[in-house]
Order: structure tokens, then sequence, then C-alpha cells
């Protein structure tokens, strides 16, 4: 089959869309929240059974199972040469504590409802087809986030991971036993064809602009900063202004500058103070001391260390205006992610080839693609969400938009894949 | 006696240094904490035992005993006219939770001293002469401060300082009965001549400035504000710049403002943000939810109406450029105090006479002078503390300083209730 009519024979293929959001509203069902959200946190009781319940649909699309040492679920359909790598999709099925019901779960669903398709017209690809579901993307059980995704990439050593624990004291690697996820699998280190996550935006650039698709070609980098500010507790009544070392009055400035650097290197740079915790925090005393945490993103490296030298000269100012002491550490870096431009292509083409009105875009959000990108030819797509909210049981979505995002998703992993007469 | 040999017989008497030194470390020994501070909060176990040193203490000062049904403690020295009304010193025994040894204290027995350096030379005095231990003036335990003598001046009912609840639900009025300390004697209502609190400054003024004495001419009026910020909870990942509606930048700009505006009125007024409660508070959420408090102080109504202006405008300004809504409530309002001009002269006129290097101050902080001047003709001395601090463990003064304003307390109170040949 020629080219044209191999890409005429996939547009034509078309995903069942009610299917798909059946699949997601009983996944949410798992953990589902009075508000509507959903709370299933990973390698939790919840957990297991949505995978239990993930594997049983993979199993009736005519896939095999393999899991490995981190819990990480491969669904596979075979391929016409099944020696050649696979062409990967997946996400994660783990929530934040008060998440919603697409956040991961569009991904791992949407490649779902990829296999389930193939298997309703007997499609056949050249290379195998996987769909992972990822174990702990979220972090917010054990940190960091990303974990396993990080495992699969070489970035974290599995003892590593074994060893997180969360606010219970609880090990990853117990509570991996204890819902009977750790398998024995050995998955990395093979040779990925390409991959592919669907995703939620988790912002709102794509609904505000009334775009279906987002082709995203970067990932964010990331810097974490903390920064405690020690200034002079005292009576908020009898301590004169020119005498004052306020901490708080310096957290405020650190706040203002870090919303300044964000805004010298726009559009694509944001800054954020996340946290502040302030001692003592009673009405009538100066503050002595102050947390806060600081989150600088931005496409590339040079920007975000010139982001990084602007603000270490801003608190190198407040601090000798208010004679304060400010110490800052780095607490994470996660470097700026070029997803692979034939991946990308592949994404932007079937999005035409569809007709979904998409642009391209950067995530700024930390993914398992932005991992799985070190060790594959990675790609992401991203559909909108209402008003841009996300790690929010208010997070929701459109049936359409979640379609579109399948059908695209199918149709760059189908490219990818090599599509065989059936 | 002529006015001037008066003046000079009163200005030979010297008060015993070490021995009110003893009686301040004796009574931090009750409730003293490794840190050398104090913890012995009102009306608890360790309360009631200090209130038992001090009325045996008193006793021996040749002093009879009343209490009223607040738990004040008055002891009393007779006036050769018994009939006229007294002259009052005095302040709390009472302390912050990880006070120091000195914040009310030095009132107390301070005062004490005086009756004692009055019993050793045997020396009259026209009017009798009154020693209080006001119950609850930190407030820390049952809000809010001040409590007894605003009771004492009509500011509060009993009905309303008897509900008022402990963190642990305990109701005032039961932990009066449980240490046996509610009385039945009617103290207030009866007219007075003159009161004389000392107290230390809790801020570093005079130590600063090197003097020995503070002649407190206002007390600061107080204004609390309680400010709730609105934006929009989001992704500090994927929400750009320009979408945000960032509670905690609102939050920073209102500090800043305060700051402003404290200065704006300088150099009386004070402004201070002392508690920040930040929502969700995680390092890469945009904050939605903000709660800070606000202090204002001036020694005149006209300024802090102005300030509160300049606060309210301020706030919407910054509600405006950030697309959040802001919400203020005034919750604590205490009126600015001019003290008595007459005992205000009497304790200039002891510390000029005794050779003290003093300077008219205005109190930052609320004192149960504050409320006694209400009802009575009141002024207040203050002597240096180390560094300003107060409130703290660390609270220190020297024993020169703790004599020097014993000294000016008992001139200014022997020149009120009018020393009579001995």
């Amino acid at each position: 089959m020629s080219q044209s009519r191999t890409r005429s024979a996939r547009r034509n293929l078309q995903i069942t869309s009610p299917r798909l959001w059946a699949s997601l509203m009983e996944m949410a069902r798992i953990g589902g929240t009075p508000k509507g959200g959903c709370k299933r946190l990973t390698l939790t009781e919840l957990d297991r059974q949505g995978r239990d319940l993930f594997i049983n649909w993979c199993r009736q699309a005519g896939c095999s199972i393999k899991i490995d040492r981190m819990g990480n679920i491969f669904a596979r359909r075979a391929g016409t040469d099944d020696s050649l790598p696979p062409v990967m999709m997946g996400s994660h099925l783990d929530t934040q504590p008060t998440g919603g019901k697409y956040d991961g779960i569009l991904g791992v669903l949407g490649g779902l409802e990829v296999l389930r398709t193939l298997q309703d017209h007997g499609i056949k690809t050249k290379h195998p087809i996987e769909l992972v579901n990822w174990t702990n993307e979220e972090g917010s059980r054990f940190a960091p986030a990303m974990l396993a995704s990080g495992v699969y990439a070489g970035v974290y050593t599995e003892e590593f991971a074994y060893s997180r624990q969360d606010s219970e004291g609880q090990k990853l690697g117990d509570a991996l036993v204890a819902i009977g996820y750790q398998g024995k699998d050995e998955m990395s280190g093979r040779k990925i064809h390409a991959a592919f996550e669907l995703h939620i935006e988790q912002g709102p650039i794509l609904e505000d602009e009334n775009y279906d698709i987002g082709v995203v070609t970067h990932g964010q980098g990331i810097r974490w900063y903390e920064i405690n500010l020690t200034g002079f507790e005292s009576h908020a009544g009898s301590t004169p202004m020119p005498t004052r070392h306020d901490a708080l009055l310096g957290a405020a400035r650190v706040i203002e500058a870090v919303n300044s650097i964000a805004l010298n290197h726009a559009p694509l740079a944001v800054g954020t103070v996340g946290m502040v915790n302030n001692y003592p925090n009673s009405r009538n005393v100066i503050p002595g001391s102050v947390f806060i945490t600081v989150d600088f993103r931005h496409p590339t490296d040079d920007v975000m260390t010139a982001m990084e030298q602007e603000l270490k000269a801003a608190v190198v100012k407040i601090d000798r205006d208010l004679g304060i002491t400010s110490e800052i550490k780095s607490v994470f870096y996660f470097p700026p992610v070029a997803f692979d431009p034939n991946c990308v292509d592949a994404v932007r083409r079937a999005a035409s080839d569809l007709g979904f009105k998409h642009r391209d875009i950067v995530s700024g959000a930390g993914h398992d693609a932005c991992y799985l990108a070190r060790v594959a030819p990675t790609a992401m797509i991203f559909t909108p969400c209402v008003d841009g909210i996300s790690h929010n049981e208010a997070e929701e979505i459109s049936e359409e938009w979640a379609a579109a995002g399948c059908a695209v998703l199918l149709h760059a992993v189908l490219e990818s894949a090599e599509l065989r007469e059936s």
C-alpha cells in the first residue's frame, strides 16, 4: 500500500468516544469523591483496584501483561514483526489527594481505547504497541513525582525509590509488595521505537484560545528553591519602624521579585512562591523568621540560569535594605526537555489530518514523558481542560476533547507503528 | 513641713535594690524555664503559687488584702486619713507561655519594694496606698488581654470575662474558682487619687538612646484588621503569568503597603503584618487564598483613621491589578490613651529629682494602666530592657534599671499620697 493510501486508510479509522468516556467514568468511581473528583493515591488499596481493572480491560483488548519491579504495568499488543522495538503509549492512574478524573488517567485509558479500536478492526501493525501505567507519577504520597518513570529512565535507582516514605513512615517498597504489584519483568534498557503520552493541559491556554489539540514541543525546565529569611522577632507595638528587621516584609519583597523575574522573561517563563511558613505567626509580633519556596520554569537552561542570578541579586538587596539574612537553597532541578522532532511531527500531522485546530505548546508541568524522553523518541499530546484547573476535584474536560486527543494518539501511534494490511 | 522640705525628705528615701532583685528572682522560680524565662499562665496552679507568695510578702509589709470577683488582688497600706481615695500601684504577675521574668512582674514587685521601703522607715502618707496584681493581663491563655483591668474599668462585663475559654475549653470563671482566687470584695467604682504602673519598655528606644527612665505620656491606639485575599488556585507550571490570580502576590503587596503606610506617619506610627496563613501552601500551586492580619498603632485617632483609609485604598488597587478579591474586617480597636498630666508630671519630677536621664515616650503595647486611665488619673513609668526583647524567655533587664524604675515609682507615689511626718 502506498504512503498516501496508508495515510488515508488510517484517517478513516475512528475511536469510539462513548466507550472511552464510559471507561473514564468507571475508573473514576474507584476513589471517587463527593465533589466529583478522585482520590486514588499511589500504591493504596484503591490503586490496586484501579490496576486490576486496567489489566482486565487490557487482556480483553488482546494484550499480554508484564509488570516490572517498580510496579509499572506494560500491556503489549504484538506486531507483525514482534522482534521490533515497541511503540509506547501511556501515563498514570494515580491521583492527587483531592485530584480529578483525567490527570494521567486520560493518557492510560486513551491508550486503551487505541488498543480496543485496533482490536475492533483487526488491525495489524509492524511494530508491537505497549500501553504503560507508570507507578507514582503524582509524588503526593511518596516524593518525588514521576518516580517510577524516573527509575525506568535511569534517573533514580530502585533502592532510592523503594526507600521513599509516606507521611506515616511506610516505605514505597513495602507498599508495592502490600498491594501485590511488585513484578519481576525486566522492561527497561530495551530500545523503544517511539513513545506518546496523551494528557490534559493542566493550564488555560488551549481552552482560552479555542484549540482542540496542543502539540507539545518542549517540557519546561524546573528549578525549585527554598529560602529561609531570618530577621528579628519583636513587639509590634513597641518597636519603632526604623529599628525593625521584619522577615515577613523581606518575604513579601522576594514574592514580588519572583513575579517580576518571570515577567522579565515573558512569555514562556513562570515564577511562583507557593509556600510561606511564618514564625511565630502572631498578630502582634514582628515575624522573626519566614520560610518560602520558589518555583521557576522555562524551556531553556540559559534563561533558567539568568532567572536564578536575578533572584540571588534581589535577595542580596532585600537583605541589605532590611537588615535581615536570607539563605537560598536549590532543592530540585528538572532540565528542560526538547521532545523528539519526528514524534512531534507525527502528532502535528495526525492533528492536521483529522482537521483539529492545534498549536505548538510547552508543557509547564512535569510528566512521565519528560523522563521517558531520555531513553526513547517521545512526544506528548495535550487536550484542553476547563479553566485550566487540575490537581483539583473540579478538574473537567469535555467528551469531545477526550475523543480528539485519543484520535490524535491513535493516528500518531499508527503512523509510528506502521499499519499493515489487515 | 514646706513643699521643698517635703521634696528633699522624699528624695533621701531609698529603695533596697538587692531586695527588689531577690524578690524578682524568687518569683521567677515559680514557672521558671530552662532557658531562663518564665511560664506562669494566668489562673494555673503556678499562678496560684505566685499569688500566694505575693500575698504573703504584702502581709509581711503591713498590708491588708482584698480580692475582687475577677481575682484581682489589692494590698492596702493605710493612710493617715484612711477615708481618702487611695494612690494605686501595680501591674500583673501572669506571663506569656514563653515569657520573661519582668514583663508585669517588675510593676508588682517594684510596688512591693515601695511598700517595704515605707515600712522600713515607718513612713506615713495621708492617702492610703494600694498595690494591685491584675488577673490575666497577657491574654495568652484567655483572650482578650488586660481582661480583669478591663472589667475593673467597665470595659467588659464579669459575665463576658467568666465565659472566656482557654484552648482546652476551660472557662476563665471555672479556672478562677479552681485555684481559689474568686474573691468577694467590691473594689471598683471607688474614687482613686492617682495610679502608677511601672513596666519594662518592651521596645528598644530607651536602651538605644541610653535613657534610665521613660515618662509615658500616651498609650498608642491599636487597630487590628483581618484580610482574606481570594485569588484562583492553579498549577505553577502550566498557568502563564498573565492569566494568574495569585492571592499570595496580593498579600505581599498588602504587607509592603502596611509598611509604607506606617512610614508615611513617622515617627510615631507602626504597622505590622504578623500572621500569614497561605492556602493550599504547596510549592507548585499558585496560592488561591491567603489570610493576613494587620496591626496599626498611633497615639492619635485622626492618624489611625487616615491609616485605615490608606490601607483600604491600597487593597482596592491590589485587587484590581491582580484580579483578586480581598475582604477587610476590623476586629479590634483600642483607643489611644492620653495619661493624666498631673500623674505624668509627678513621674517626670521624680525622675528629674533623682537625677535619672529620662525622656517622654509613647507606649506601643497595651497595659492595665491603659484601662485604669479611664477611671483614675494614671501614668506609667518605663525602664529599658535589653535589645527591646519581651514576650520571650530571653527578656532581660539590669538590676540598676529595675532599681531606677522602682525609685521613680516610690517618689511619684509619695508625692501623690502626701508624705506626713513620721
